[in-house]
């Protein structure tokens, strides 16, 4: 329900990775706003009771469904939109806000080091949004935003829908939450706007792969800046974006060396253990807790050979 | 002054690089108290009244100095040094604080699109902090930090003083500030621990090589945690660590390809751009702007194979 929303886009009109031959779901002038019921990003092949068995059997055919695509009238290859992001509604099951968050093989920062699924099941209250318990100790400050938010690329034929793009897709980045403002480049004639993978929280980096996966209710307005000539996304956003999990502070490990990739999995590798040492927790229990609140910042990239890149851990989630 | 302090480190007592084989400016007990008067990064080749051609004539042989070597008793390889970051207090000429920024030819992120030297010369209150003025219209927020800190490494010999390495040393981390409590790994009897290369405010990663660069005197605590076996430097912080620029949100560019590197660069050359046609600003200035306030986080390093680098700029300077 949104009494403002000019149009709602229902669960069954989505589709999976990107292809601008796609019919648009819904054709809309620029400044109309609109409704989306996003799936999950297992498209609902996980629910609330789901074990780590079903993650063993998930159908990545059917993987990050998208909602859409939007052709908006006037857009052209050159222009942007502009996604102002009004409000992100997480979508119970007997009145209970759930999510997802899995360790999938072959897949997230640190795959080698964790070889076997791994299943974390959410619950939270929908309406407060209140931190969200992990085990007896843990609560995880909520923040809900959509992971993966793009349009059409000018290629044609089907591309995957995993990595994002210059037109955006499966961005994840962590603060496109309410009341940020995002701009993205067109490069096909309508744009083809969706817009999925909801997200109840999430660490910058994502770094198990999975955040706290949940379907929600979305809704964004779409309006057209002519000849923006943008070669990649980038986005506004009206206030702080950390303040929900910065009260405490943080415990933060490091990694040094040549390369950001490897100086990143030093980091994680390093607070999972760090986790494992003071609080008694599984490696994958850390290695997924730390996904979804985590931080991963590049601390300097400048002081030849050696960059550094820390992982941010929000110490709220234990005190 | 320092009423707490058991020793204090003067200017004279500082090295350029480390090598394991220096002579201990002072032998400390676990737990004192030390006050160290920090040269800035070109140690006084630069002040107040420099110009650009001073950046010209810089001696790389005399840049980054730091104060110590402080031997700590009982301290041996597999241990940690505890430091408690107590105060970081600028060093004040005619009564105003002072720091410098410089685009230093062949260094910086950048450094192939920014092959000029320039130079920034920043005031402000040493009492308040209030945030230095960049232009008319620009205000960088403060929170002044020890940009090098660290411990002797155990090969012989001397070694640059630019790459930070795993017992810390050039770590140029923003958040390693007053309050901050920071554990650095030993490998050699007594550790030798040094700091220097004081910062009156930078944005993680340094985007130009070097940050406010000012003169400070720094108290921290050194304590001795035994068989520590640490890999990498970790550090706790009090409480938040972006509360003094996130109030008034961010612009926010991205880089987004299979590379992190590459994905920063072009993170941070989108916000110079940004930042030239929204501010009239020159590239330059706003290269040297960004490298003291600006941010670049790992928004997504999981879906392949495109990572997510993001830069992220303080609303609250120019609004």
């Amino acid at each position: 329900m949104c009494k403002a929303c000019d149009y709602t886009i229902h669960g069954a009109q989505h589709h999976f990775g990107w292809d601008n031959s796609l019919a648009p779901a819904q054709r809309v002038e620029p400044g109309q706003t609109i409704l989306f019921h996003c799936h999950d990003s297992s498209a609902g092949q996980l629910g609330p009771s789901s074990t780590v068995a079903d993650v063993e059997t998930l159908d990545f055919g059917k993987i990050n469904p998208v909602s859409g695509p939007i052709w908006v009238e006037g857009a052209q290859p050159g222009d942007a939109i502009k996604v102002t992001l009004d409000s992100f509604a997480p979508r119970a099951q007997d009145g209970k806000g759930w999510g997802w968050t899995a360790n999938i093989p072959g897949f997230g920062l640190l795959a080698d080091q964790f070889t076997d699924p791994a299943l974390h099941i959410w619950t939270y209250d929908p309406e407060t949004m209140a931190p969200s318990l992990f085990g007896k100790e843990g609560r995880v400050p909520l923040k809900p935003f959509a992971g993966t938010i793009g349009n059409a690329l000018a290629e044609p034929g089907l591309h995957s829908v995993v990595p994002p793009r210059r037109v955006g897709g499966n961005l994840d980045i962590r603060d496109l939450s309410a009341g940020t403002t995002l701009y993205l480049p067109v490069e096909v004639a309508g744009a083809l706007f969706s817009v999925g993978d909801t997200h109840a929280a999430q660490g910058d980096g994502e770094v198990c792969g999975t955040a706290i996966e949940s379907p929600m209710d979305v809704v964004l307005t779409l309006d057209l800046v002519k000849g923006a000539n943008l070669k990649t996304p980038r986005f506004t956003t009206p206030g702080p974006v950390t303040r929900h999990l910065d009260h405490k502070g943080y415990e933060v490990t490091t990694g040094i060396g040549p390369d950001l990739m490897t100086a990143s999995r030093d980091a994680v590798a390093g607070m999972v253990d760090h986790l494992c040492a003071t609080r008694g927790m599984a490696a994958v229990d850390a290695y997924m807790l730390v996904s979804t609140c985590g931080d991963l910042r590049i601390s300097e990239i400048v002081d030849m050979p050696n960059w550094i890149v820390s992982f941010y851990f929000p110490r709220c989630v234990f005190e």
